[in-house]
């Protein structure tokens, strides 16, 4: 059997990629740094091995044998979906050379370390060689997968299939329409109190509620483990472990708790992708390299950012958990109410950080990368110039002069993680999270159910639309399954005019829903 | 250059056997349980793949032009050692197949879950399938490797090249015939104190000094990481990285202790690799296929016993120690003195467990292990029947009966791990240390600073004739260029009889220098 002998050469593949993400999670929260060096090694030798195993002569003859096999079954069954993926990924590899498959790989796990040292100094030039080298790489990778539009699409159809400059920059127009008449608006009134965020808040202590609430919202510690990172972030060796990361800020409560949200929005998702896949194509990203099961990046990413901000800032969920989170700070929280805690963590407040914008001007500093990683990719701006390239932008998207380089380019682990193309997926995945939020909620049980933060049952939807068909469905057919249409950016400027307009009483028109239509 | 290129080859066969260490170091410290069948399928495609590499047609072509390139160096060269240890293993491993490498690697993890289970409820038939199916396992693989002996040498042989059955039974009698007049000789005396090892010691307090001795005797902890397991262990992932497990029983001190010098012992070898090692066959076992820079796993515990025993229990250690361990336990020890502590770490009282059994009667342990499984290997005992013949061979052997199968044959982990032919290491391992020991004190300023219990001119004696060298030379080659013979039971046992006559003030003759003489 063809196709039998094919899943369980991909079983392997998936073996690999996921003793990959093994060391990849040990590389980040184990390791002695004195192991950088031979770790490298060791992934860049997986990820060549993940390669090879894929584009084998066995493996081709397989693959051709197991399309033979299954070519009489209808296009929409499971057989003719993974040799389809197989087939998608054998032609896209077969065009990348291995030697720079494995130079990729090293330099992430080597970038880490260069990068928390860089960071720590505020140093970008001790960065800057390391992130030529990898522009350079990229630029040699999306020639080498060529595209008709422009280098950077190359980069990330790896994350975010059939996702372009072409198509993501009127979404990004469509959503700073919607977004600046809110901020300037936003702008003109009061700030709400936030001061007992800053507040001290013992580390122990915030890492246990942030673990307690990562609990509550469906994340299965049995499953998997929450350690403390630089970065937070979410890895997936099977469904059956399942691992996440926070950190807690002493004197800044909100970094563990939706950070913790966050990550276990990602972490619910793998979990939750059907058993039957496991080892599969639709659980293994065979164009990335990478073990997943989730449909692409924004998809991924829809799921953390409705359990960190559409759910986790909610009033709803703070109704709900507040007596907790007080109860483990009672003395730092005694001057404060529900009401108030909740206007706290949704204050719009325009800062140099992305992982710590509010939710109005977050998507602003995922547009400034966007364009800076396109003109590096084609060359418009180079290495050298980067830092006076985004203190401009900084300063003429959000209005802020960039102090140092710590807060400026050097913020994000993604250029260390050699993952260039990345970041528009986390733009998408809000519009997602708003799109999928917005079909469930045409269940009425899931409706009166998330006004009193019960979430089971919207859970129970997302496992059924999105979380168990894993790698099954291309990102945008999956929307099309679950909310009837293509990705569409008008449920989510609604919420977003919606919520401020309540949080800072603004009288605004709801114009999210006068915006151009969804792509389909 | 066919040389340079199976140098790569092999450094890519090292850093897939040091992903599957690493891949098992987590499964053992990190993982969530429900990981386990998972972690097993990858373990075992990783050994595939390593294996898989090593007999390559591409690797067997490298060879041949390497050996050709190399053939007019001298036989000691670098060169010709690394081609006369990837021919020997690639010899190997032609003759097992692929089938039994992938399942060997699937059980050792699976089986870690049963056994954990198992000992827990004392229960010995829901670990007896597991076993019958390794022992199967390890009967097919000594078939297929061959070899004109017991079939149990063949299994032997992939821990300690070289030694048989024939070679150790005359040791065994050896050591027995020095240790049993000892032990009656002890019974006849009086027990020293040792009550206050059993009082109330916090594991927090242990194992930070735990890691405080094994940082003094020069484990790097910036090149490792010290945890807590259910059965300690060391593993390294290239000299860089060498982490070690402990484990703390809160009424029990000798445990953490002298189980983090063992392992320590273990992760100093390791530390000690050549550089220029790294990633090549003499920092590889290729017939093991396992990633570890120790001669042979006897070479290995030479190393951990003298730590855990020749040294950490010696009266100099303690006289050095003794002060800070008092000062983190001041109350518990109030009453003890330097000469009671190291009387009651030594006192002899033959035990049901290995583990935690005194120097003079661990060997009987051993012995009686390597005859129950030549004999499950040879068929002249089966599965069914190993309790009740483990039962009677502990009456025999040290005079106890066993209350139930945890604290009898389930008692290790080495079954589980599919290491059967493991055993014998330890003790060949203990008259290792003594023989290296002895070498090492004709040198007048070892032998004082031993006195003193400065241990830095030992390490460097250590680092000079046993470290740096990985697995360049065979144990027994090591052995005659650091004490210029082959293995040599006289020590070992003169050591015995010295230690013991001391602490019970035997009038015993010095016999162990009157046994027969070294094998050579």
């Amino acid at each position: 059997m063809g196709y039998t002998a094919l899943l369980e050469t991909m079983g392997r593949v998936n073996d690999v990629l996921n003793a990959k993400s093994v060391l990849a999670w040990d590389a980040r929260t184990m390791m002695p740094a004195a192991g950088a060096a031979a770790r490298a090694r060791q992934l860049g030798t997986l990820a060549a091995l993940a390669r090879d195993l894929l584009l084998a002569d066995g493996t081709r003859r397989l693959l051709d044998r197991a399309e033979a096999e299954v070519a009489r079954l209808p296009p929409e069954s499971v057989e003719r979906g993974v040799c389809a993926q197989v087939r998608a990924a054998f032609d896209h590899h077969l065009r990348i050379p291995a030697r720079l498959v494995t130079r990729r790989a090293e330099l992430a796990t080597l970038g880490q370390a260069v990068w928390e040292t860089a960071r720590a100094a505020a140093d970008f030039p001790a960065f800057a060689p390391l992130l030529e080298e990898i522009v350079a790489l990229d630029r040699a990778t999306a020639e080498a997968i060529g595209c008709a539009g422009h280098p950077y699409d190359a980069l990330m159809a790896r994350f975010e299939p059939g996702e372009t400059l072409a198509s993501l920059r009127p979404l990004f127009a469509a959503l700073r329409a919607a977004i600046l008449p809110i901020l300037d608006a936003v702008a003109a009134r009061a700030a709400p109190r936030a001061d007992f965020l800053a507040r001290r808040y013992p580390a122990a202590a915030q890492l246990a509620l942030a673990r307690q609430l990562a609990a509550r919202v469906g994340y299965d510690l049995g499953r998997g483990r929450l350690d403390t990172t630089v970065h937070p972030f979410e890895v997936s060796f099977t469904r059956e472990d399942v691992r996440i990361t926070t950190r807690a800020d002493e004197i800044w409560l909100p970094m563990s708790l939706f950070g913790a949200l966050h990550e276990a929005g990602h972490a619910i998702y793998e979990q939750g992708v059907d058993p039957a896949y496991t080892r599969t194509p639709f659980a293994t990203d065979l164009v990335g390299l990478y073990a997943m099961g989730g449909a692409s990046f924004a998809t991924h990413e829809s799921q953390s950012r409705l359990w960190e901000n559409h759910l986790g800032r909610s009033r709803p969920f703070w109704q709900r958990h507040f007596p907790a989170l007080r109860a483990a700070f009672p003395d730092q929280l005694a001057d404060v109410d529900i009401e108030a805690f909740w206007r706290a963590v949704n204050r719009v407040a325009p800062g140099l950080i992305r992982t710590e914008a509010d939710e109005l001007t977050y998507d602003l500093h995922i547009m400034l990368r966007v364009e800076l990683e396109a003109a590096l990719i084609d060359g418009s701006i180079r290495v050298p110039d980067l830092p006076e390239a985004w203190n401009a932008a900084v300063k003429a998207s959000l209005g802020l002069d960039v102090p140092d380089a710590a807060r400026g380019l050097l913020q994000d682990v993604h250029w260390a993680s050699a993952q260039i193309g990345y970041f528009g997926s986390y733009t998408v995945g809000n519009v997602m999270a708003a799109q999928l939020l917005e079909a469930a909620r045409r269940d009425p049980a899931i409706a009166s159910g998330l006004a009193r933060a019960e979430t089971a049952p919207l859970q129970a939807w997302m496992a059924e639309h999105v979380h168990r068909h894993g790698r099954r469905y291309r990102r945008d057919e999956l929307l099309r399954r679950a909310t009837g249409r293509g990705l569409d950016p008008r449920p989510y400027t609604a919420y977003l005019a919606a919520k401020y307009g309540e949080l800072y009483d603004l009288a605004m028109p709801a114009k999210g829903l006068e915006l151009p239509v969804a792509r389909d």
